[in-house]
This record gives C-alpha cells, structure tokens and sequence, in this order.
C-alpha cells in the first residue's frame, strides 16, 4: 500500500506572546502573515501557493502542536486514518476550517508518539514568487522540512520508509560494530528530506527548517536579527552541512522553538537513490567546516501535544548515545 | 498505463571539432570530462552521480543526435519499446555500452520526430557535490531540461502529457480567441521542467538547460566567457524569466549548439499543480526585466538526427507566429 | 594650489512629480528619505553619514540642478571661489541652510559651463549601514560618481586634472593618429571615479552614478522594477563594464533622468597610479560581455541649469564622433 | 611633517616548509604565485597591480619578517630614516633587489618594536583583475591590513596617528572611567585600516588581512578548504564583525600563521571622519552576531623579527586586560 504523501505542508508552534512571536516572525525574518484569528496567526512564504506553512497558536508553553503533510489523493485521508487505528494508534479528524482555508484533516498520534496530520485541500494565495517588492528579511520561500527526535530512531525509520513509503537520502550510524542507525533523513518531494528522525529524548521536535532562496539570505537573515536586537536568537551556524550538503543557520524564537534557515541542498529524482551514509562522529558530517555544535543543539528541543487532550507528552530517553563526540 | 520516466537523462550534441569543444565546455565553463573515446567526449555537472549529463559527438555538422530520459524501472523500456511501435514510431535498441557505461537503452523517433532515448542504468562516478576545489567557470551543475520547437505543439504537448505522462507546469497561449497553446513547460522531475515544446520551424532542439549552483554563477560563467575571447558565444541574457523565474543566461556554443545556464525556478511536488498561463506577447514572459530577446533566438535552433540513419532531419514551418511581438 | 576636494558628495535633480519620484527612488529602489520641504525631497543611503546623496527638486521640467562636491578644508570655499572668478566663469554663494542642513556653499558655472557646487559642512545623520533591517530594494549605499557629456573633452579633462587636482583612473581615445580623448574617468576618492567625462552634446548630465552593495543588489532592483510596474525603466544592462570592472545597470527615473547602480570596481590607493587607456571602439571597453548599448544611452542625457537664473542651458555638438561603432 | 604613506603593500611570513605552504596558499585559497627563489615564494591577488602582496620565507620557525607600507614620494625613504634614527629606532637600507622586483627600501624597528618597511617602487606585473579565469578558492584580491598586538596600544597609536599621520576609522576603549584605548583602527587608503594596534602580549602580528572579492567568496573558502582537508585552518567565523561591518573570516596557515579573509567594509574619503567607539565588551564589537572569539584568537599570535639579526624578539604582557568577557 503506498500513499500519496507529497511532502511535509504546514507546522503549528504553541507560542506564549502572539505579538512577541509575530515580530520575530514576520517583521524581523520576513515570514507573510496570510491569515489571523484570536489564537492563531498564519504565516506564509514567498514561494508557497497553500496559505501558510507555519501556525502560531497561543499556548500556556512553546512546544509543537502537529506536523502535517500534504495527500495529493484526497481518499488517502480515509485510507490513513485506517492505517493508524490498525496500528493502535489514536485518530482525530479535524473539521473543514478548523485551520482557516483547510479542509477536511486527520490528525494521529503515530508509533513514534509524534503529532501528525494529513490534509488535501488548503485554500490558495496570491503567488508571491515575483513579488520582489515583498522579499524582506531572510527571504523565507518555504517549509522545507521537519527534523525530530525520538528515542527509537530504527523503529522511526521503518515506519516512515516501510509503512509510509518515504525515501532514505541520507542516514547517520553509529561507530558500533555492526553499526546501528543514529538519525535519517526521508523524503518523499525530491530534495533531501521532508522528515528527520534523530535519536534523542523524544518524542520531540527538533526543528522546523524554512527554505531560503540563498545562501546570501542566510547571512542577511543574521544581519537583520542582530540589527534588531536578536543576536542571541541565532544558536548555530551560519554554516554548511556536510550531511546535505545545505548552508544553513538555526535560529530560537522568542519561546525557544528552534528553526532552521536552509538552502542549497540537491534534489534526487529518482527512487532508486543510494542513500549516503555518514558516520556519527565524523566532524564534517555536522558542519563540513569542522565547526562543533553547541550542547543546547542537542539538549533542547520542543515538548509534542497529545493530539487528543493538547497536553505535552513527556519524553523518554534513548538507549544510544544521544550526541557525537564533537560538541562544545 | 503510466511510465517511470524520472528525468532528463543527458544529451548528445553533435560537433565538429571535439577539441574545440572541449576547450568551450570543460576548460571555460567548467564541465567536468568523465570520460572519452575517438569520437566521444563524455561531460558531467557536479551535482551528477551518473558519468554524464551532456556528450559530444564528432560529427560533420552540428545537430542533436538524441535527448535521453532515465527510467527507474528497467522494465519499462520494453514497455515504451511496445508504445513507440504501436503509434508506428522507428525504434533502435541500444547494446549496453554503446554509450560508455549505459545499459541497453531504447532510441525512439517520436511522433513529433523527436530523437528521444530512455535508459535505466549508467555507471555511476564519486560525487563531485562537495569536492568544492573542482567548482569552476559557470559552477555546472547538472542537466536540467531540453526545449524542443515543434510545428505541432499542441500534438507534442498532448504526447508528452497524456501518453508520457508528463505535468505541466506553466504554459504560454496565442492572443486568438480562443487562445491556441503556443509552448508548454513539462516536467517528470519537481521542477518546472524536463522538456519544454515551443510553436516553431521543427523538430529542432532550440537548446539544452543546465543547472548552475547560484545566479552569480551565471554572471561569472559570462566574465569567464568575455575573459576568455567567448564574448560572442552569449546570445541572450543574463536575466530572468518570467515563465518559470529562473536566472538564466543562453550561449551558443563554437558550433552554435545553444545551451542555458539557468538557475533558481521553484519546485512542484503536488501532481495537482495548476499550471501557470501567460500570454504569448506578455513581454514580462520571455524576460521578467522586459529586454527583448534577439531574433537570432528564434531563427536559429539545432537540426536533429534520424535514429536509424543519423542523417539530419528537414524541417516544417509552424502554422502558428513563430515568435511574440517584442522581438528585437 | 591643490584643493581638498574629497569626492562627488550630492546631485539635485529636477522631478516634474515630487511624489510620482519618491514612488521610483524610495519605495521601488530603497532610498531613504532624509528630510523634505515644499521643494525638496532629500534621499540618502545607507552607508553616507551626511543627511543626502540626492535632491529632488520640483520643477518645470527634468533637468539637473548642481553637481556637489564636499572639501574638507572650508577654506576651499574661498580659494575655489577665487580660481572660478579667475577664470571668467559665474559664481553664486548659497547661504547656510539653503540646502537642508548645509552650511555655506559655492556655485559655479565652470568653464565646461559645468553647474557645480562645493560645500564643506552638512548636518549628519545616525549611521545606517548596520541597520540592516533598513536594507530594502536596490540596497543603495551612496551616491559614488558624476557622468558629464561636454563637446571638449579635452578641455574638461585639463580642467579637472591640472587645476583641481583630480587623478586619472581610465580613459579612452579615437582610432585617429594620433588618439585622441574620447572620455575620461577622474577620481579624487580612491575609487574608478567622482567624475567622468564624456565626448557628446554637452553640457549634459549622462547620469549618476549610485554605489550598491553587492551585484545581487543590482539584479535584485531589476526584479523590485519589474515587480512593480517599472520595467521600462531598465534602460541597458545589467552587466559588467570593462572600463572601470563595475556590474552595473542603468534606469532612467520617472521624469528621465538617469542613473546607474554601480559596484565592484577597485581601488586606486596609489596617486601615481598609471590610467589603463581603452579604444572608443573595443567592444568589451562598454560592456566586458559584448552587449550593445542602446542608442538612446548616447542620444538622451539631462540639461542641466545655469546656476544664476536655473533655466536650463542650451547644448552643443561635439567635434568628436559621438559614441562607438556598437550601439544598436 | 607628513609622508606619503599610501597603504599597507604586503608582509613576509615565515613558514617551516615552503611546498606545505605552497599549497594552502596557492592551490587551495587561490593566492597567484608570480614569483619565487630558492628562500622566497611571491604571491599576489587578482587586484594587485605590485608584483606580490604576500611573501613566504623558508624559516626554522613561523613568525613575521617585515610588514611593508607604499610611500608615493621616494624621498619619503630617507625623511622616514631620518625619522626613526631620530627617535632611536634601528634601521636597515634593503638594496634594490632584495626583494624580487622592489626598489631600495628601508626596514625600521619601530618604537612598538614592529619590524617595519618602506618601499616606493616594486615592478608591475600583469592585471588580472579581468582575468576571470584566473579567480580560484578565495577569490583573493588584495593585502588589505595589518593587525599587530602591542603591550602599549595608547602609544602605538600615538606614533600612528601623530608621527606617521594615519586616520582612525574606529577604536576599541575600556570600561574604565575614563576609559581607556584598547584598539585602534588605523588607515591611510581609504577604508577601515591598514593597520590596526591592539593592546595585547606583544610585539605580535596578530594577523594579515586580505581582501576578497565578496562575502560569498569567504563561504567559498571554507567549503574548498574542508573539501581538501583543511578544515581545521578555519580558526573563527564567518562572521560580519560589529567593528568594520566587514564580512571575514580567520585562517591559520599550517605553520600557524593567522590571515583574514574580509571584504564589505565601507570607504572613509574624508579625513575629518569621527571614528567609531565601541566599548571593550559589547559583544556585537567582534562578531556582530554575537558569536564569541574562540580563546586561541587572544592567545595565538605570531612573533616578528628583530630587523637586524633576524631572530624574533621577546614578548611583554600588556598591562591591560587582553581580552573581552564574552570569549569562549
């Protein structure tokens, strides 16, 4: 059974201050705001047609309320939702309007714990891709994709390759002998990933990555945070991956959730690609300039909602080593 | 029935000095030479795993002598072998290693006598992605699209689409009423296009686009070209497109064969896709900045070959207008 | 005599629209908006400490007012005004304050009937070059240089080298025997130019020259232009030129006027610094990359005022041809 | 009395193995050799008219020859030996010669204990500022700076400014009250520095910076410097610092030599510039974004040489603190 996943389409980070969140996102870093509602502010990319690729929702904590992907085959919904319960795990549909312009949606708790959701239809927007007048701050063209941390990555992996038929770009394994599977990045469109799965304490959101359209956007992006007082958002980089290869910085927003500025990986038409395999203590894997990573990077990731009750799931820890040698 | 097409595979232009060629392709604009025989030279983009992207073929005049899709299933080549046939289409097997490093491959003259080949396999090489040290001149990448003209565009777009299965992504419509389809951008992979079909004298290859890292890397490849004494192989551009908003320049090679650097269009997971339409004689179309393409441009494409004999084809005048109003 | 003369420090143009200006200069290509009156819109960048680079005054017709350069010893003022009463030619003293924020400054009528300015004092303004949250559209940094059309060019050559001190960076000469001078790039800060002079009908404005931050800054304001309607005013480029090395493009405002985004020349630490010298018609010398300047770059250049009454000054030809061989 | 000082010319290094250096410099980072003799190899930039901007000398040691100024007048040389020997400094006359191509210069060991030189002439070579093919790795354009550490800054400064008549762009002061000067940038080009005076153990070069030809060259740098092994070369950044805006990053050479790559400062034509003041430890000073100076960047420097004998001198602590806060 295949499913017509086509890529990751929108994430909704809980924020405690709408405002506060809402100058970092769109006056400062230049994300649209498409939509609004009391609880939730819609925000949008220059490149994406859907209205928006990242939901603010006010909450008591930062955390994340749901990754959703998007079905090119609205049945799939249907057929999904039977996928999950088959495997135990609980099922919400979400009304059409629930999120503003978006059909029908079905929300799951997956195996992994984590909070997804699928959807068909979301209403479009005007085109702002040759809009220049409208590029502003870090020239966010898109949600690019999500990158979590659970504690099993191998089972992560199985279900997102096996069960979900995402495709493995790129994977980390450990110095073990056999070595065991440290993190994996899986895509169904055609660039490097539209999910990661880290091991780590999870179920947790790692990162949400935005793609900018170059690597000069990157460095504007900081220059325009530190001109406006945020220097101490940017927790990493600017630099690039050697996994990916992508240029990159990841950055904190006033709650903590933690995204990336990325750009400038590669794409992999064809689905008979031989992944890439890293070794987890190659220092060039992480940045390929040899830069270490700071421990926050991997001590610190959002809280996931129970899909159900909106309550923060509690996390557990994973059985392997949860970072590389090389961190500060 | 459906076809595992993935992408433009590579493309054989004929030369007539492979010397000077080379010195055009690998020494000023940076093609990496992968390979070569007595009447072969083999080029490849630092993005490719596969050997080659683009060959050059000693021959007594310029022209194409096919343009190669890659299919991830193996079996569909008997099964486009059976198609092509079945529309009383010449085909040709290809013995493995006929070209170097390729399996057996089917050649087909398509029904808009189009010189089309499809492969599986293609010895892979070490990727270059990441030895940056080897990036030079114009920062190639890898193939991107082929752009056909065709007397019969509408046949080749309802060809490629409803029997190849092709999507569209944007198109360009005449000013009749009501409007006739002009040109069609048509991809496999999730960019705007694998092969492009243009009203026009045909069948002619009007160029090959290759994918270049970054629009510097086009203002460069045109200061290495003008340092180099290639001012003159620049036809047309730098800019941007309106259509597809790639940053792109066009070169005629010493044998006038037309290539684009070409960069920075947007991606198209969703099959769904709503294709872009413009007007033939909207003149932000051709280029978004609004300089006027060169007749040269228009008049001028490169002939292709018959698959059984490898002598040149004649070529047909369009029934539609060859070219919009804003032509200089 | 040697003058402080440190480089070209403001330009007045005349705008039949003061708002339909501000429109083009300050929303499209990003200038700031310093200071204003009834008459005057005062328009810096982002790198000049002093209030302005560019005036718009409202006036009948297009047109350019006076050409400013600053001196750091204030008592130039005097002395130039000495040398230029010497010569025969009209001075006019501006009290403080008559433009905003200046002190005393010196018109004259040069001996090229030339309408220039020198002033020593202007008020500053909180420096913007780390704002880069104020960074928008054409990321204009300063005004950086004058181009001037004179009938004798040897004449203003002489002028500007011999009695005000400027330097010679490049030049170009006629195919005659012997050469003679065709144009002339002269420098007091330690770039290509503060002025250059042309051969052609004169006295004219050819244009001003404004610095960019980068060659992406130059592409990017072509797609702010086209993006918003303006794309008839890219009158040639962008490109490279060959005198000087700078990627460039030139516009023409809403009322005419023309102006150029320049970067990415080089410096000239050296006062002994040797000129490179170009022939009028060596293809590269305009555009490195072979591109034709369109006819109206030679044909079309602002009047510029008499500085006593502000009426526009008559034009003579030059003996001279007046552009090269390659115009379109 | 002034001298005409125009800027900083180049600086010798020593290396323990010129083949070793050879490769970083010239095969990796793109530093053009023009020439070399069994002690001596001569690198030069794409912008550099001189004949070499960089001088390798085969020692037993790393370390610092010499640091070279231009002086425009020639008779500078002996106002500039009478100037030293006035002031007790030693002096040495280098025959015509000595280095490659250069003229008589003269070597002082300044009141600083800086090994320094004066030169006027050094033969020209080839421009290859519109060599495009020749740009490679950094894109190196040109020496830029010197950037010295000293016990006594407030005096090397004094001597700077007072005795030799370079401007301060921006200066560093203590948190004192009053404060006190712990940096200065000093220049005669017009921009941030030729050389900046840095209170630190010394005398110590701290580092050369060279000019490259934009920000995306810097990245460039370090992706074919991992890409060929060097990763660990990339000491701190890129970054943009607070202090210059420049775009940079910091080299050590394998012998441990520290360089810059920087570019995007801004121009300073006018000598009655107000420098810039940053306190000590505002963290934007060193790296606007907030990322903090590894502690080898205090630590690590390179001893110069006593001008007669050729040994390196001892070192002094400074009796300021030699470091900000926010180090890691």
């Amino acid at each position: 059974m295949t499913f017509s996943i086509t890529r990751a389409g929108h994430i909704e980070f809980r924020v405690t201050d709408l405002e506060r969140a809402r100058a970092f996102y769109v006056d400062v870093l230049g994300f649209m705001e498409t939509d609004r509602d009391d609880e939730r502010l819609y925000l949008g990319g220059l490149e994406e047609r859907e209205r928006y690729g990242l939901v603010l929702r006010k909450a008591a904590s930062p955390g994340v309320s749901h990754l959703a992907f998007r079905v090119s085959d609205p049945d799939d919904l249907n057929r999904l939702a039977d996928l999950y319960q088959k495997h135990g795990c609980p099922i919400r549909w979400m009304p059409e309007g629930y999120e503003k312009g978006q059909g029908r949606a079905l929300r799951a708790q997956d195996p992994n714990d984590l909070p997804v959701e699928f959807y068909h239809t979301v209403a479009p927007r005007e085109r702002m891709l040759q809009r220049f007048d409208h590029y502003r701050g870090a020239n966010v063209m898109r949600l690019d994709h999500f990158n979590c941390q659970v504690p099993q990555v191998q089972k992560a992996y199985d279900w997102f390759t096996q069960t979900l038929g995402f495709h493995c770009s790129e994977l980390t394994v450990t110095d073990d002998a056999p070595p065991k599977l440290w993190a994996a990045w899986l895509h169904r469109k055609q660039n490097v990933h539209d999910i990661a799965v880290m091991n780590g304490l999870g179920p947790r959101l790692h990162h949400a990555g935005f793609w900018v359209s170059d690597q000069l956007s990157v460095l504007r992006a900081c220059d325009v945070l530190a001109a406006t007082g945020y220097a101490d958002c940017i927790e990493r980089g600017p630099g690039r991956h050697g996994l990916s290869n992508a240029f990159f910085v990841y950055l904190r927003d006033p709650d903590g959730n933690r995204i990336e500025l990325y750009t400038n990986d590669y794409i992999i038409p064809d689905p008979d690609w031989e992944p890439i395999r890293w070794s987890m203590n190659d220092p060039r894997r992480a940045t390929f300039w040899g830069h270490k990573p700071p421990s926050s990077w991997f001590d610190e990731a959002a809280l996931v909602e129970n899909i159900e009750t909106g309550e923060l799931l509690p996390v557990s820890p994973p059985p392997l080593k949860d970072r590389p040698d090389f961190v500060t």
